[in-house]
């Protein structure tokens, strides 16, 4: 057990928080990835060690560790579950990467940026095998289904995202839509996994893929509403790539719904015309914020997060009970 | 049973007389590849249906119904496994449909066919899903270890390939190894899954596998072959493809071992410094055709042909054994 100035420290960071608490599962899950990354092919573990030892929090596959530990798991088939997660999504931030020579003939990205653009294919797809690999040695036909499910539903997520961008007629319901499939799904998918490998009852397993689901909307809110802020600008963070890459989210609909004529014309040339200057993302954050775009987006995020949150209501008392909650309650508190 | 009339004229192409004798399979295979192409994102089945129609023989899944028909298989989970086949294989061709903005730059490849990069990636990401929860339904956990290892086989292939692009270095074991990667793995896992769903003993399974590893690398030396056919460019048929990519294929390692100092010249500047011109083709296939690195290729494909019929030499007599020895024999024939 952790003493209580250790866990009052930790809480500052609830993420923390909660990898201390499934630490011993998360070292070995981290051993995996590090073991199924090698491959006789240099660029493989070249490419991919760069993006899995990036620094990311390993949310996903943390889901996968606690509802396993959640519901008493002794075994180790979990931490084959969350490496094979962490590698899905890894291979997706890989096939994210991939740049239409549409969109650089616009002159919006710098050409070195797309230069392994086949790379990224490539060793993406190997990242996805192996998750698989891990998938089956895992052994649980079930669990196999769930995931096999998410991965075709992320998919469609993306292609969806896809045929959003440049358009200002996509609706709220296609925006949540896309957002479910290829964020939400992964994130349920994570923590429903750990719940079936561990043998919970079906009301546990519906328990924790419900609080992954709204876990995974409120926090791709709260990202796509950071994108807009310019207190991350002035923290020195980067933002500004949904507007760049004219993807149309949350608070670009919301903004271009409440726009005057003039701001409607400047969201068509940079959004749909895709004819954006110097200074226009200063312009669009301005827009995003002076029509409350950024605080609807929050509302919906901590709607989402309270939603999470009831989902663990009928679970008995446990610090990774507390943790789940603390880490909804975080991730939508980063945005302020 | 087919008259005698009809087997003489399928003979003329083995592959329709395999098809004619898992027909039913094949029908089933069919029915389910059109049902899980279907999705409520439109561009997905536009996409997936335009790859998956284009006439190709579905030599892949045959490999996998022959090999369960072959054992008396009377199951339906077969067909399962040959339409995750097929999907394997199209994600691979899309994904292989990726460019560099690179290979962009050097103005060898139109503009138009690489607009649709992310989609390309995006709708193989999608196939590659239905392939593995179409293996998972299969519900064999040995079948599904076979079919996740040939995966990542064959995308560690694809990246030794992009790197032997515009490298001369490039040797026989290196080209060997990637084309039994990239090419050889599927056809390798998909005969050997049809034998395991099929329960077939260790040595029909090794047999089924054996085959068909040598029928993929011979298949693919033949391909890489008819590339640099004068013939073929006679017929009308698109050849060429791998000059214009500067890939290292046994032709062309083979050609530069044997070229002088000027084809020697020539080489480099085509495929290392990618500087091709017109009329650069036509000199490659003089050369290729000259050194006779086109005839040593095809010797290559007949000895790994020879080995494959090899593989089937102990089964009992069969009408899918006998269509499998000429697929063989005709894969390698092809090229003359």
């Amino acid at each position: 057990m952790q003493s209580a100035e250790a866990r009052i420290l930790d809480r500052q960071n609830p993420i923390d928080w909660l990898h201390g608490l499934v630490a011993s599962d998360m070292a070995a899950a981290d051993r995996l990835i590090h073991d199924r990354l090698g491959s006789a092919v240099p660029l493989i573990p070249d490419l991919a060690r760069h993006l899995v030892d990036s620094g990311g929090k390993r949310l996903r596959p943390l889901l996968t560790l606690a509802a396993a530990r959640l519901n008493g798991y002794r075994g180790t088939a979990h931490a084959r579950l969350a490496a094979a997660v962490e590698f899905i999504h890894t291979a997706t931030l890989l096939h994210d990467d991939v740049v239409d020579v549409s969109a650089l003939r616009r002159g919006k990205i710098a050409a070195n940026v797309v230069w392994g653009n086949k790379s990224s294919v490539l060793v993406g797809d190997y990242l996805f095998s192996r998750a698989f690999q891990l998938m089956v040695e895992a052994g649980d036909v079930d669990v196999l289904n769930v995931l096999a499910n998410a991965s075709a539903v992320i998919a469609e997520g993306e292609v969806l995202q896809l045929r959003s961008a440049n358009n200002l007629a996509t609706t709220r319901g296609d925006y949540l839509r896309i957002i479910a499939a290829k964020t939400a799904a992964l994130f349920a998918a994570a923590a429903e996994s750990g719940a079936m490998i561990a043998s919970g009852s079906d009301a546990f397993t519906a328990a924790m893929r419900s609080f992954g689901h709204h876990l995974g909307i409120a926090f791709q809110l709260i990202d796509d509403a950071l994108d807009y802020s310019g207190r991350q600008a002035q923290l020195g963070k980067s933002i500004g790539d949904d507007f760049r890459e004219a993807k149309v989210t949350l608070p670009v609909i919301v903004a271009f719904e409440r726009a005057g004529d003039a701001a409607k014309e400047f969201w068509r040339r940079t959004i749909e015309d895709w004819a954006q200057h110097e200074g226009d993302l200063k312009r669009a954050i301005a827009f995003v914020d002076e029509t409350g775009a950024v605080g609807e987006t929050q509302a919906l995020a901590r709607s989402h997060a309270d939603q999470a949150i009831a989902a663990l209501t009928d679970l008995p008392a446990h610090d990774i009970r507390e943790a789940l909650i603390a880490v909804a309650e975080f991730c939508v508190e980063r945005a302020y």
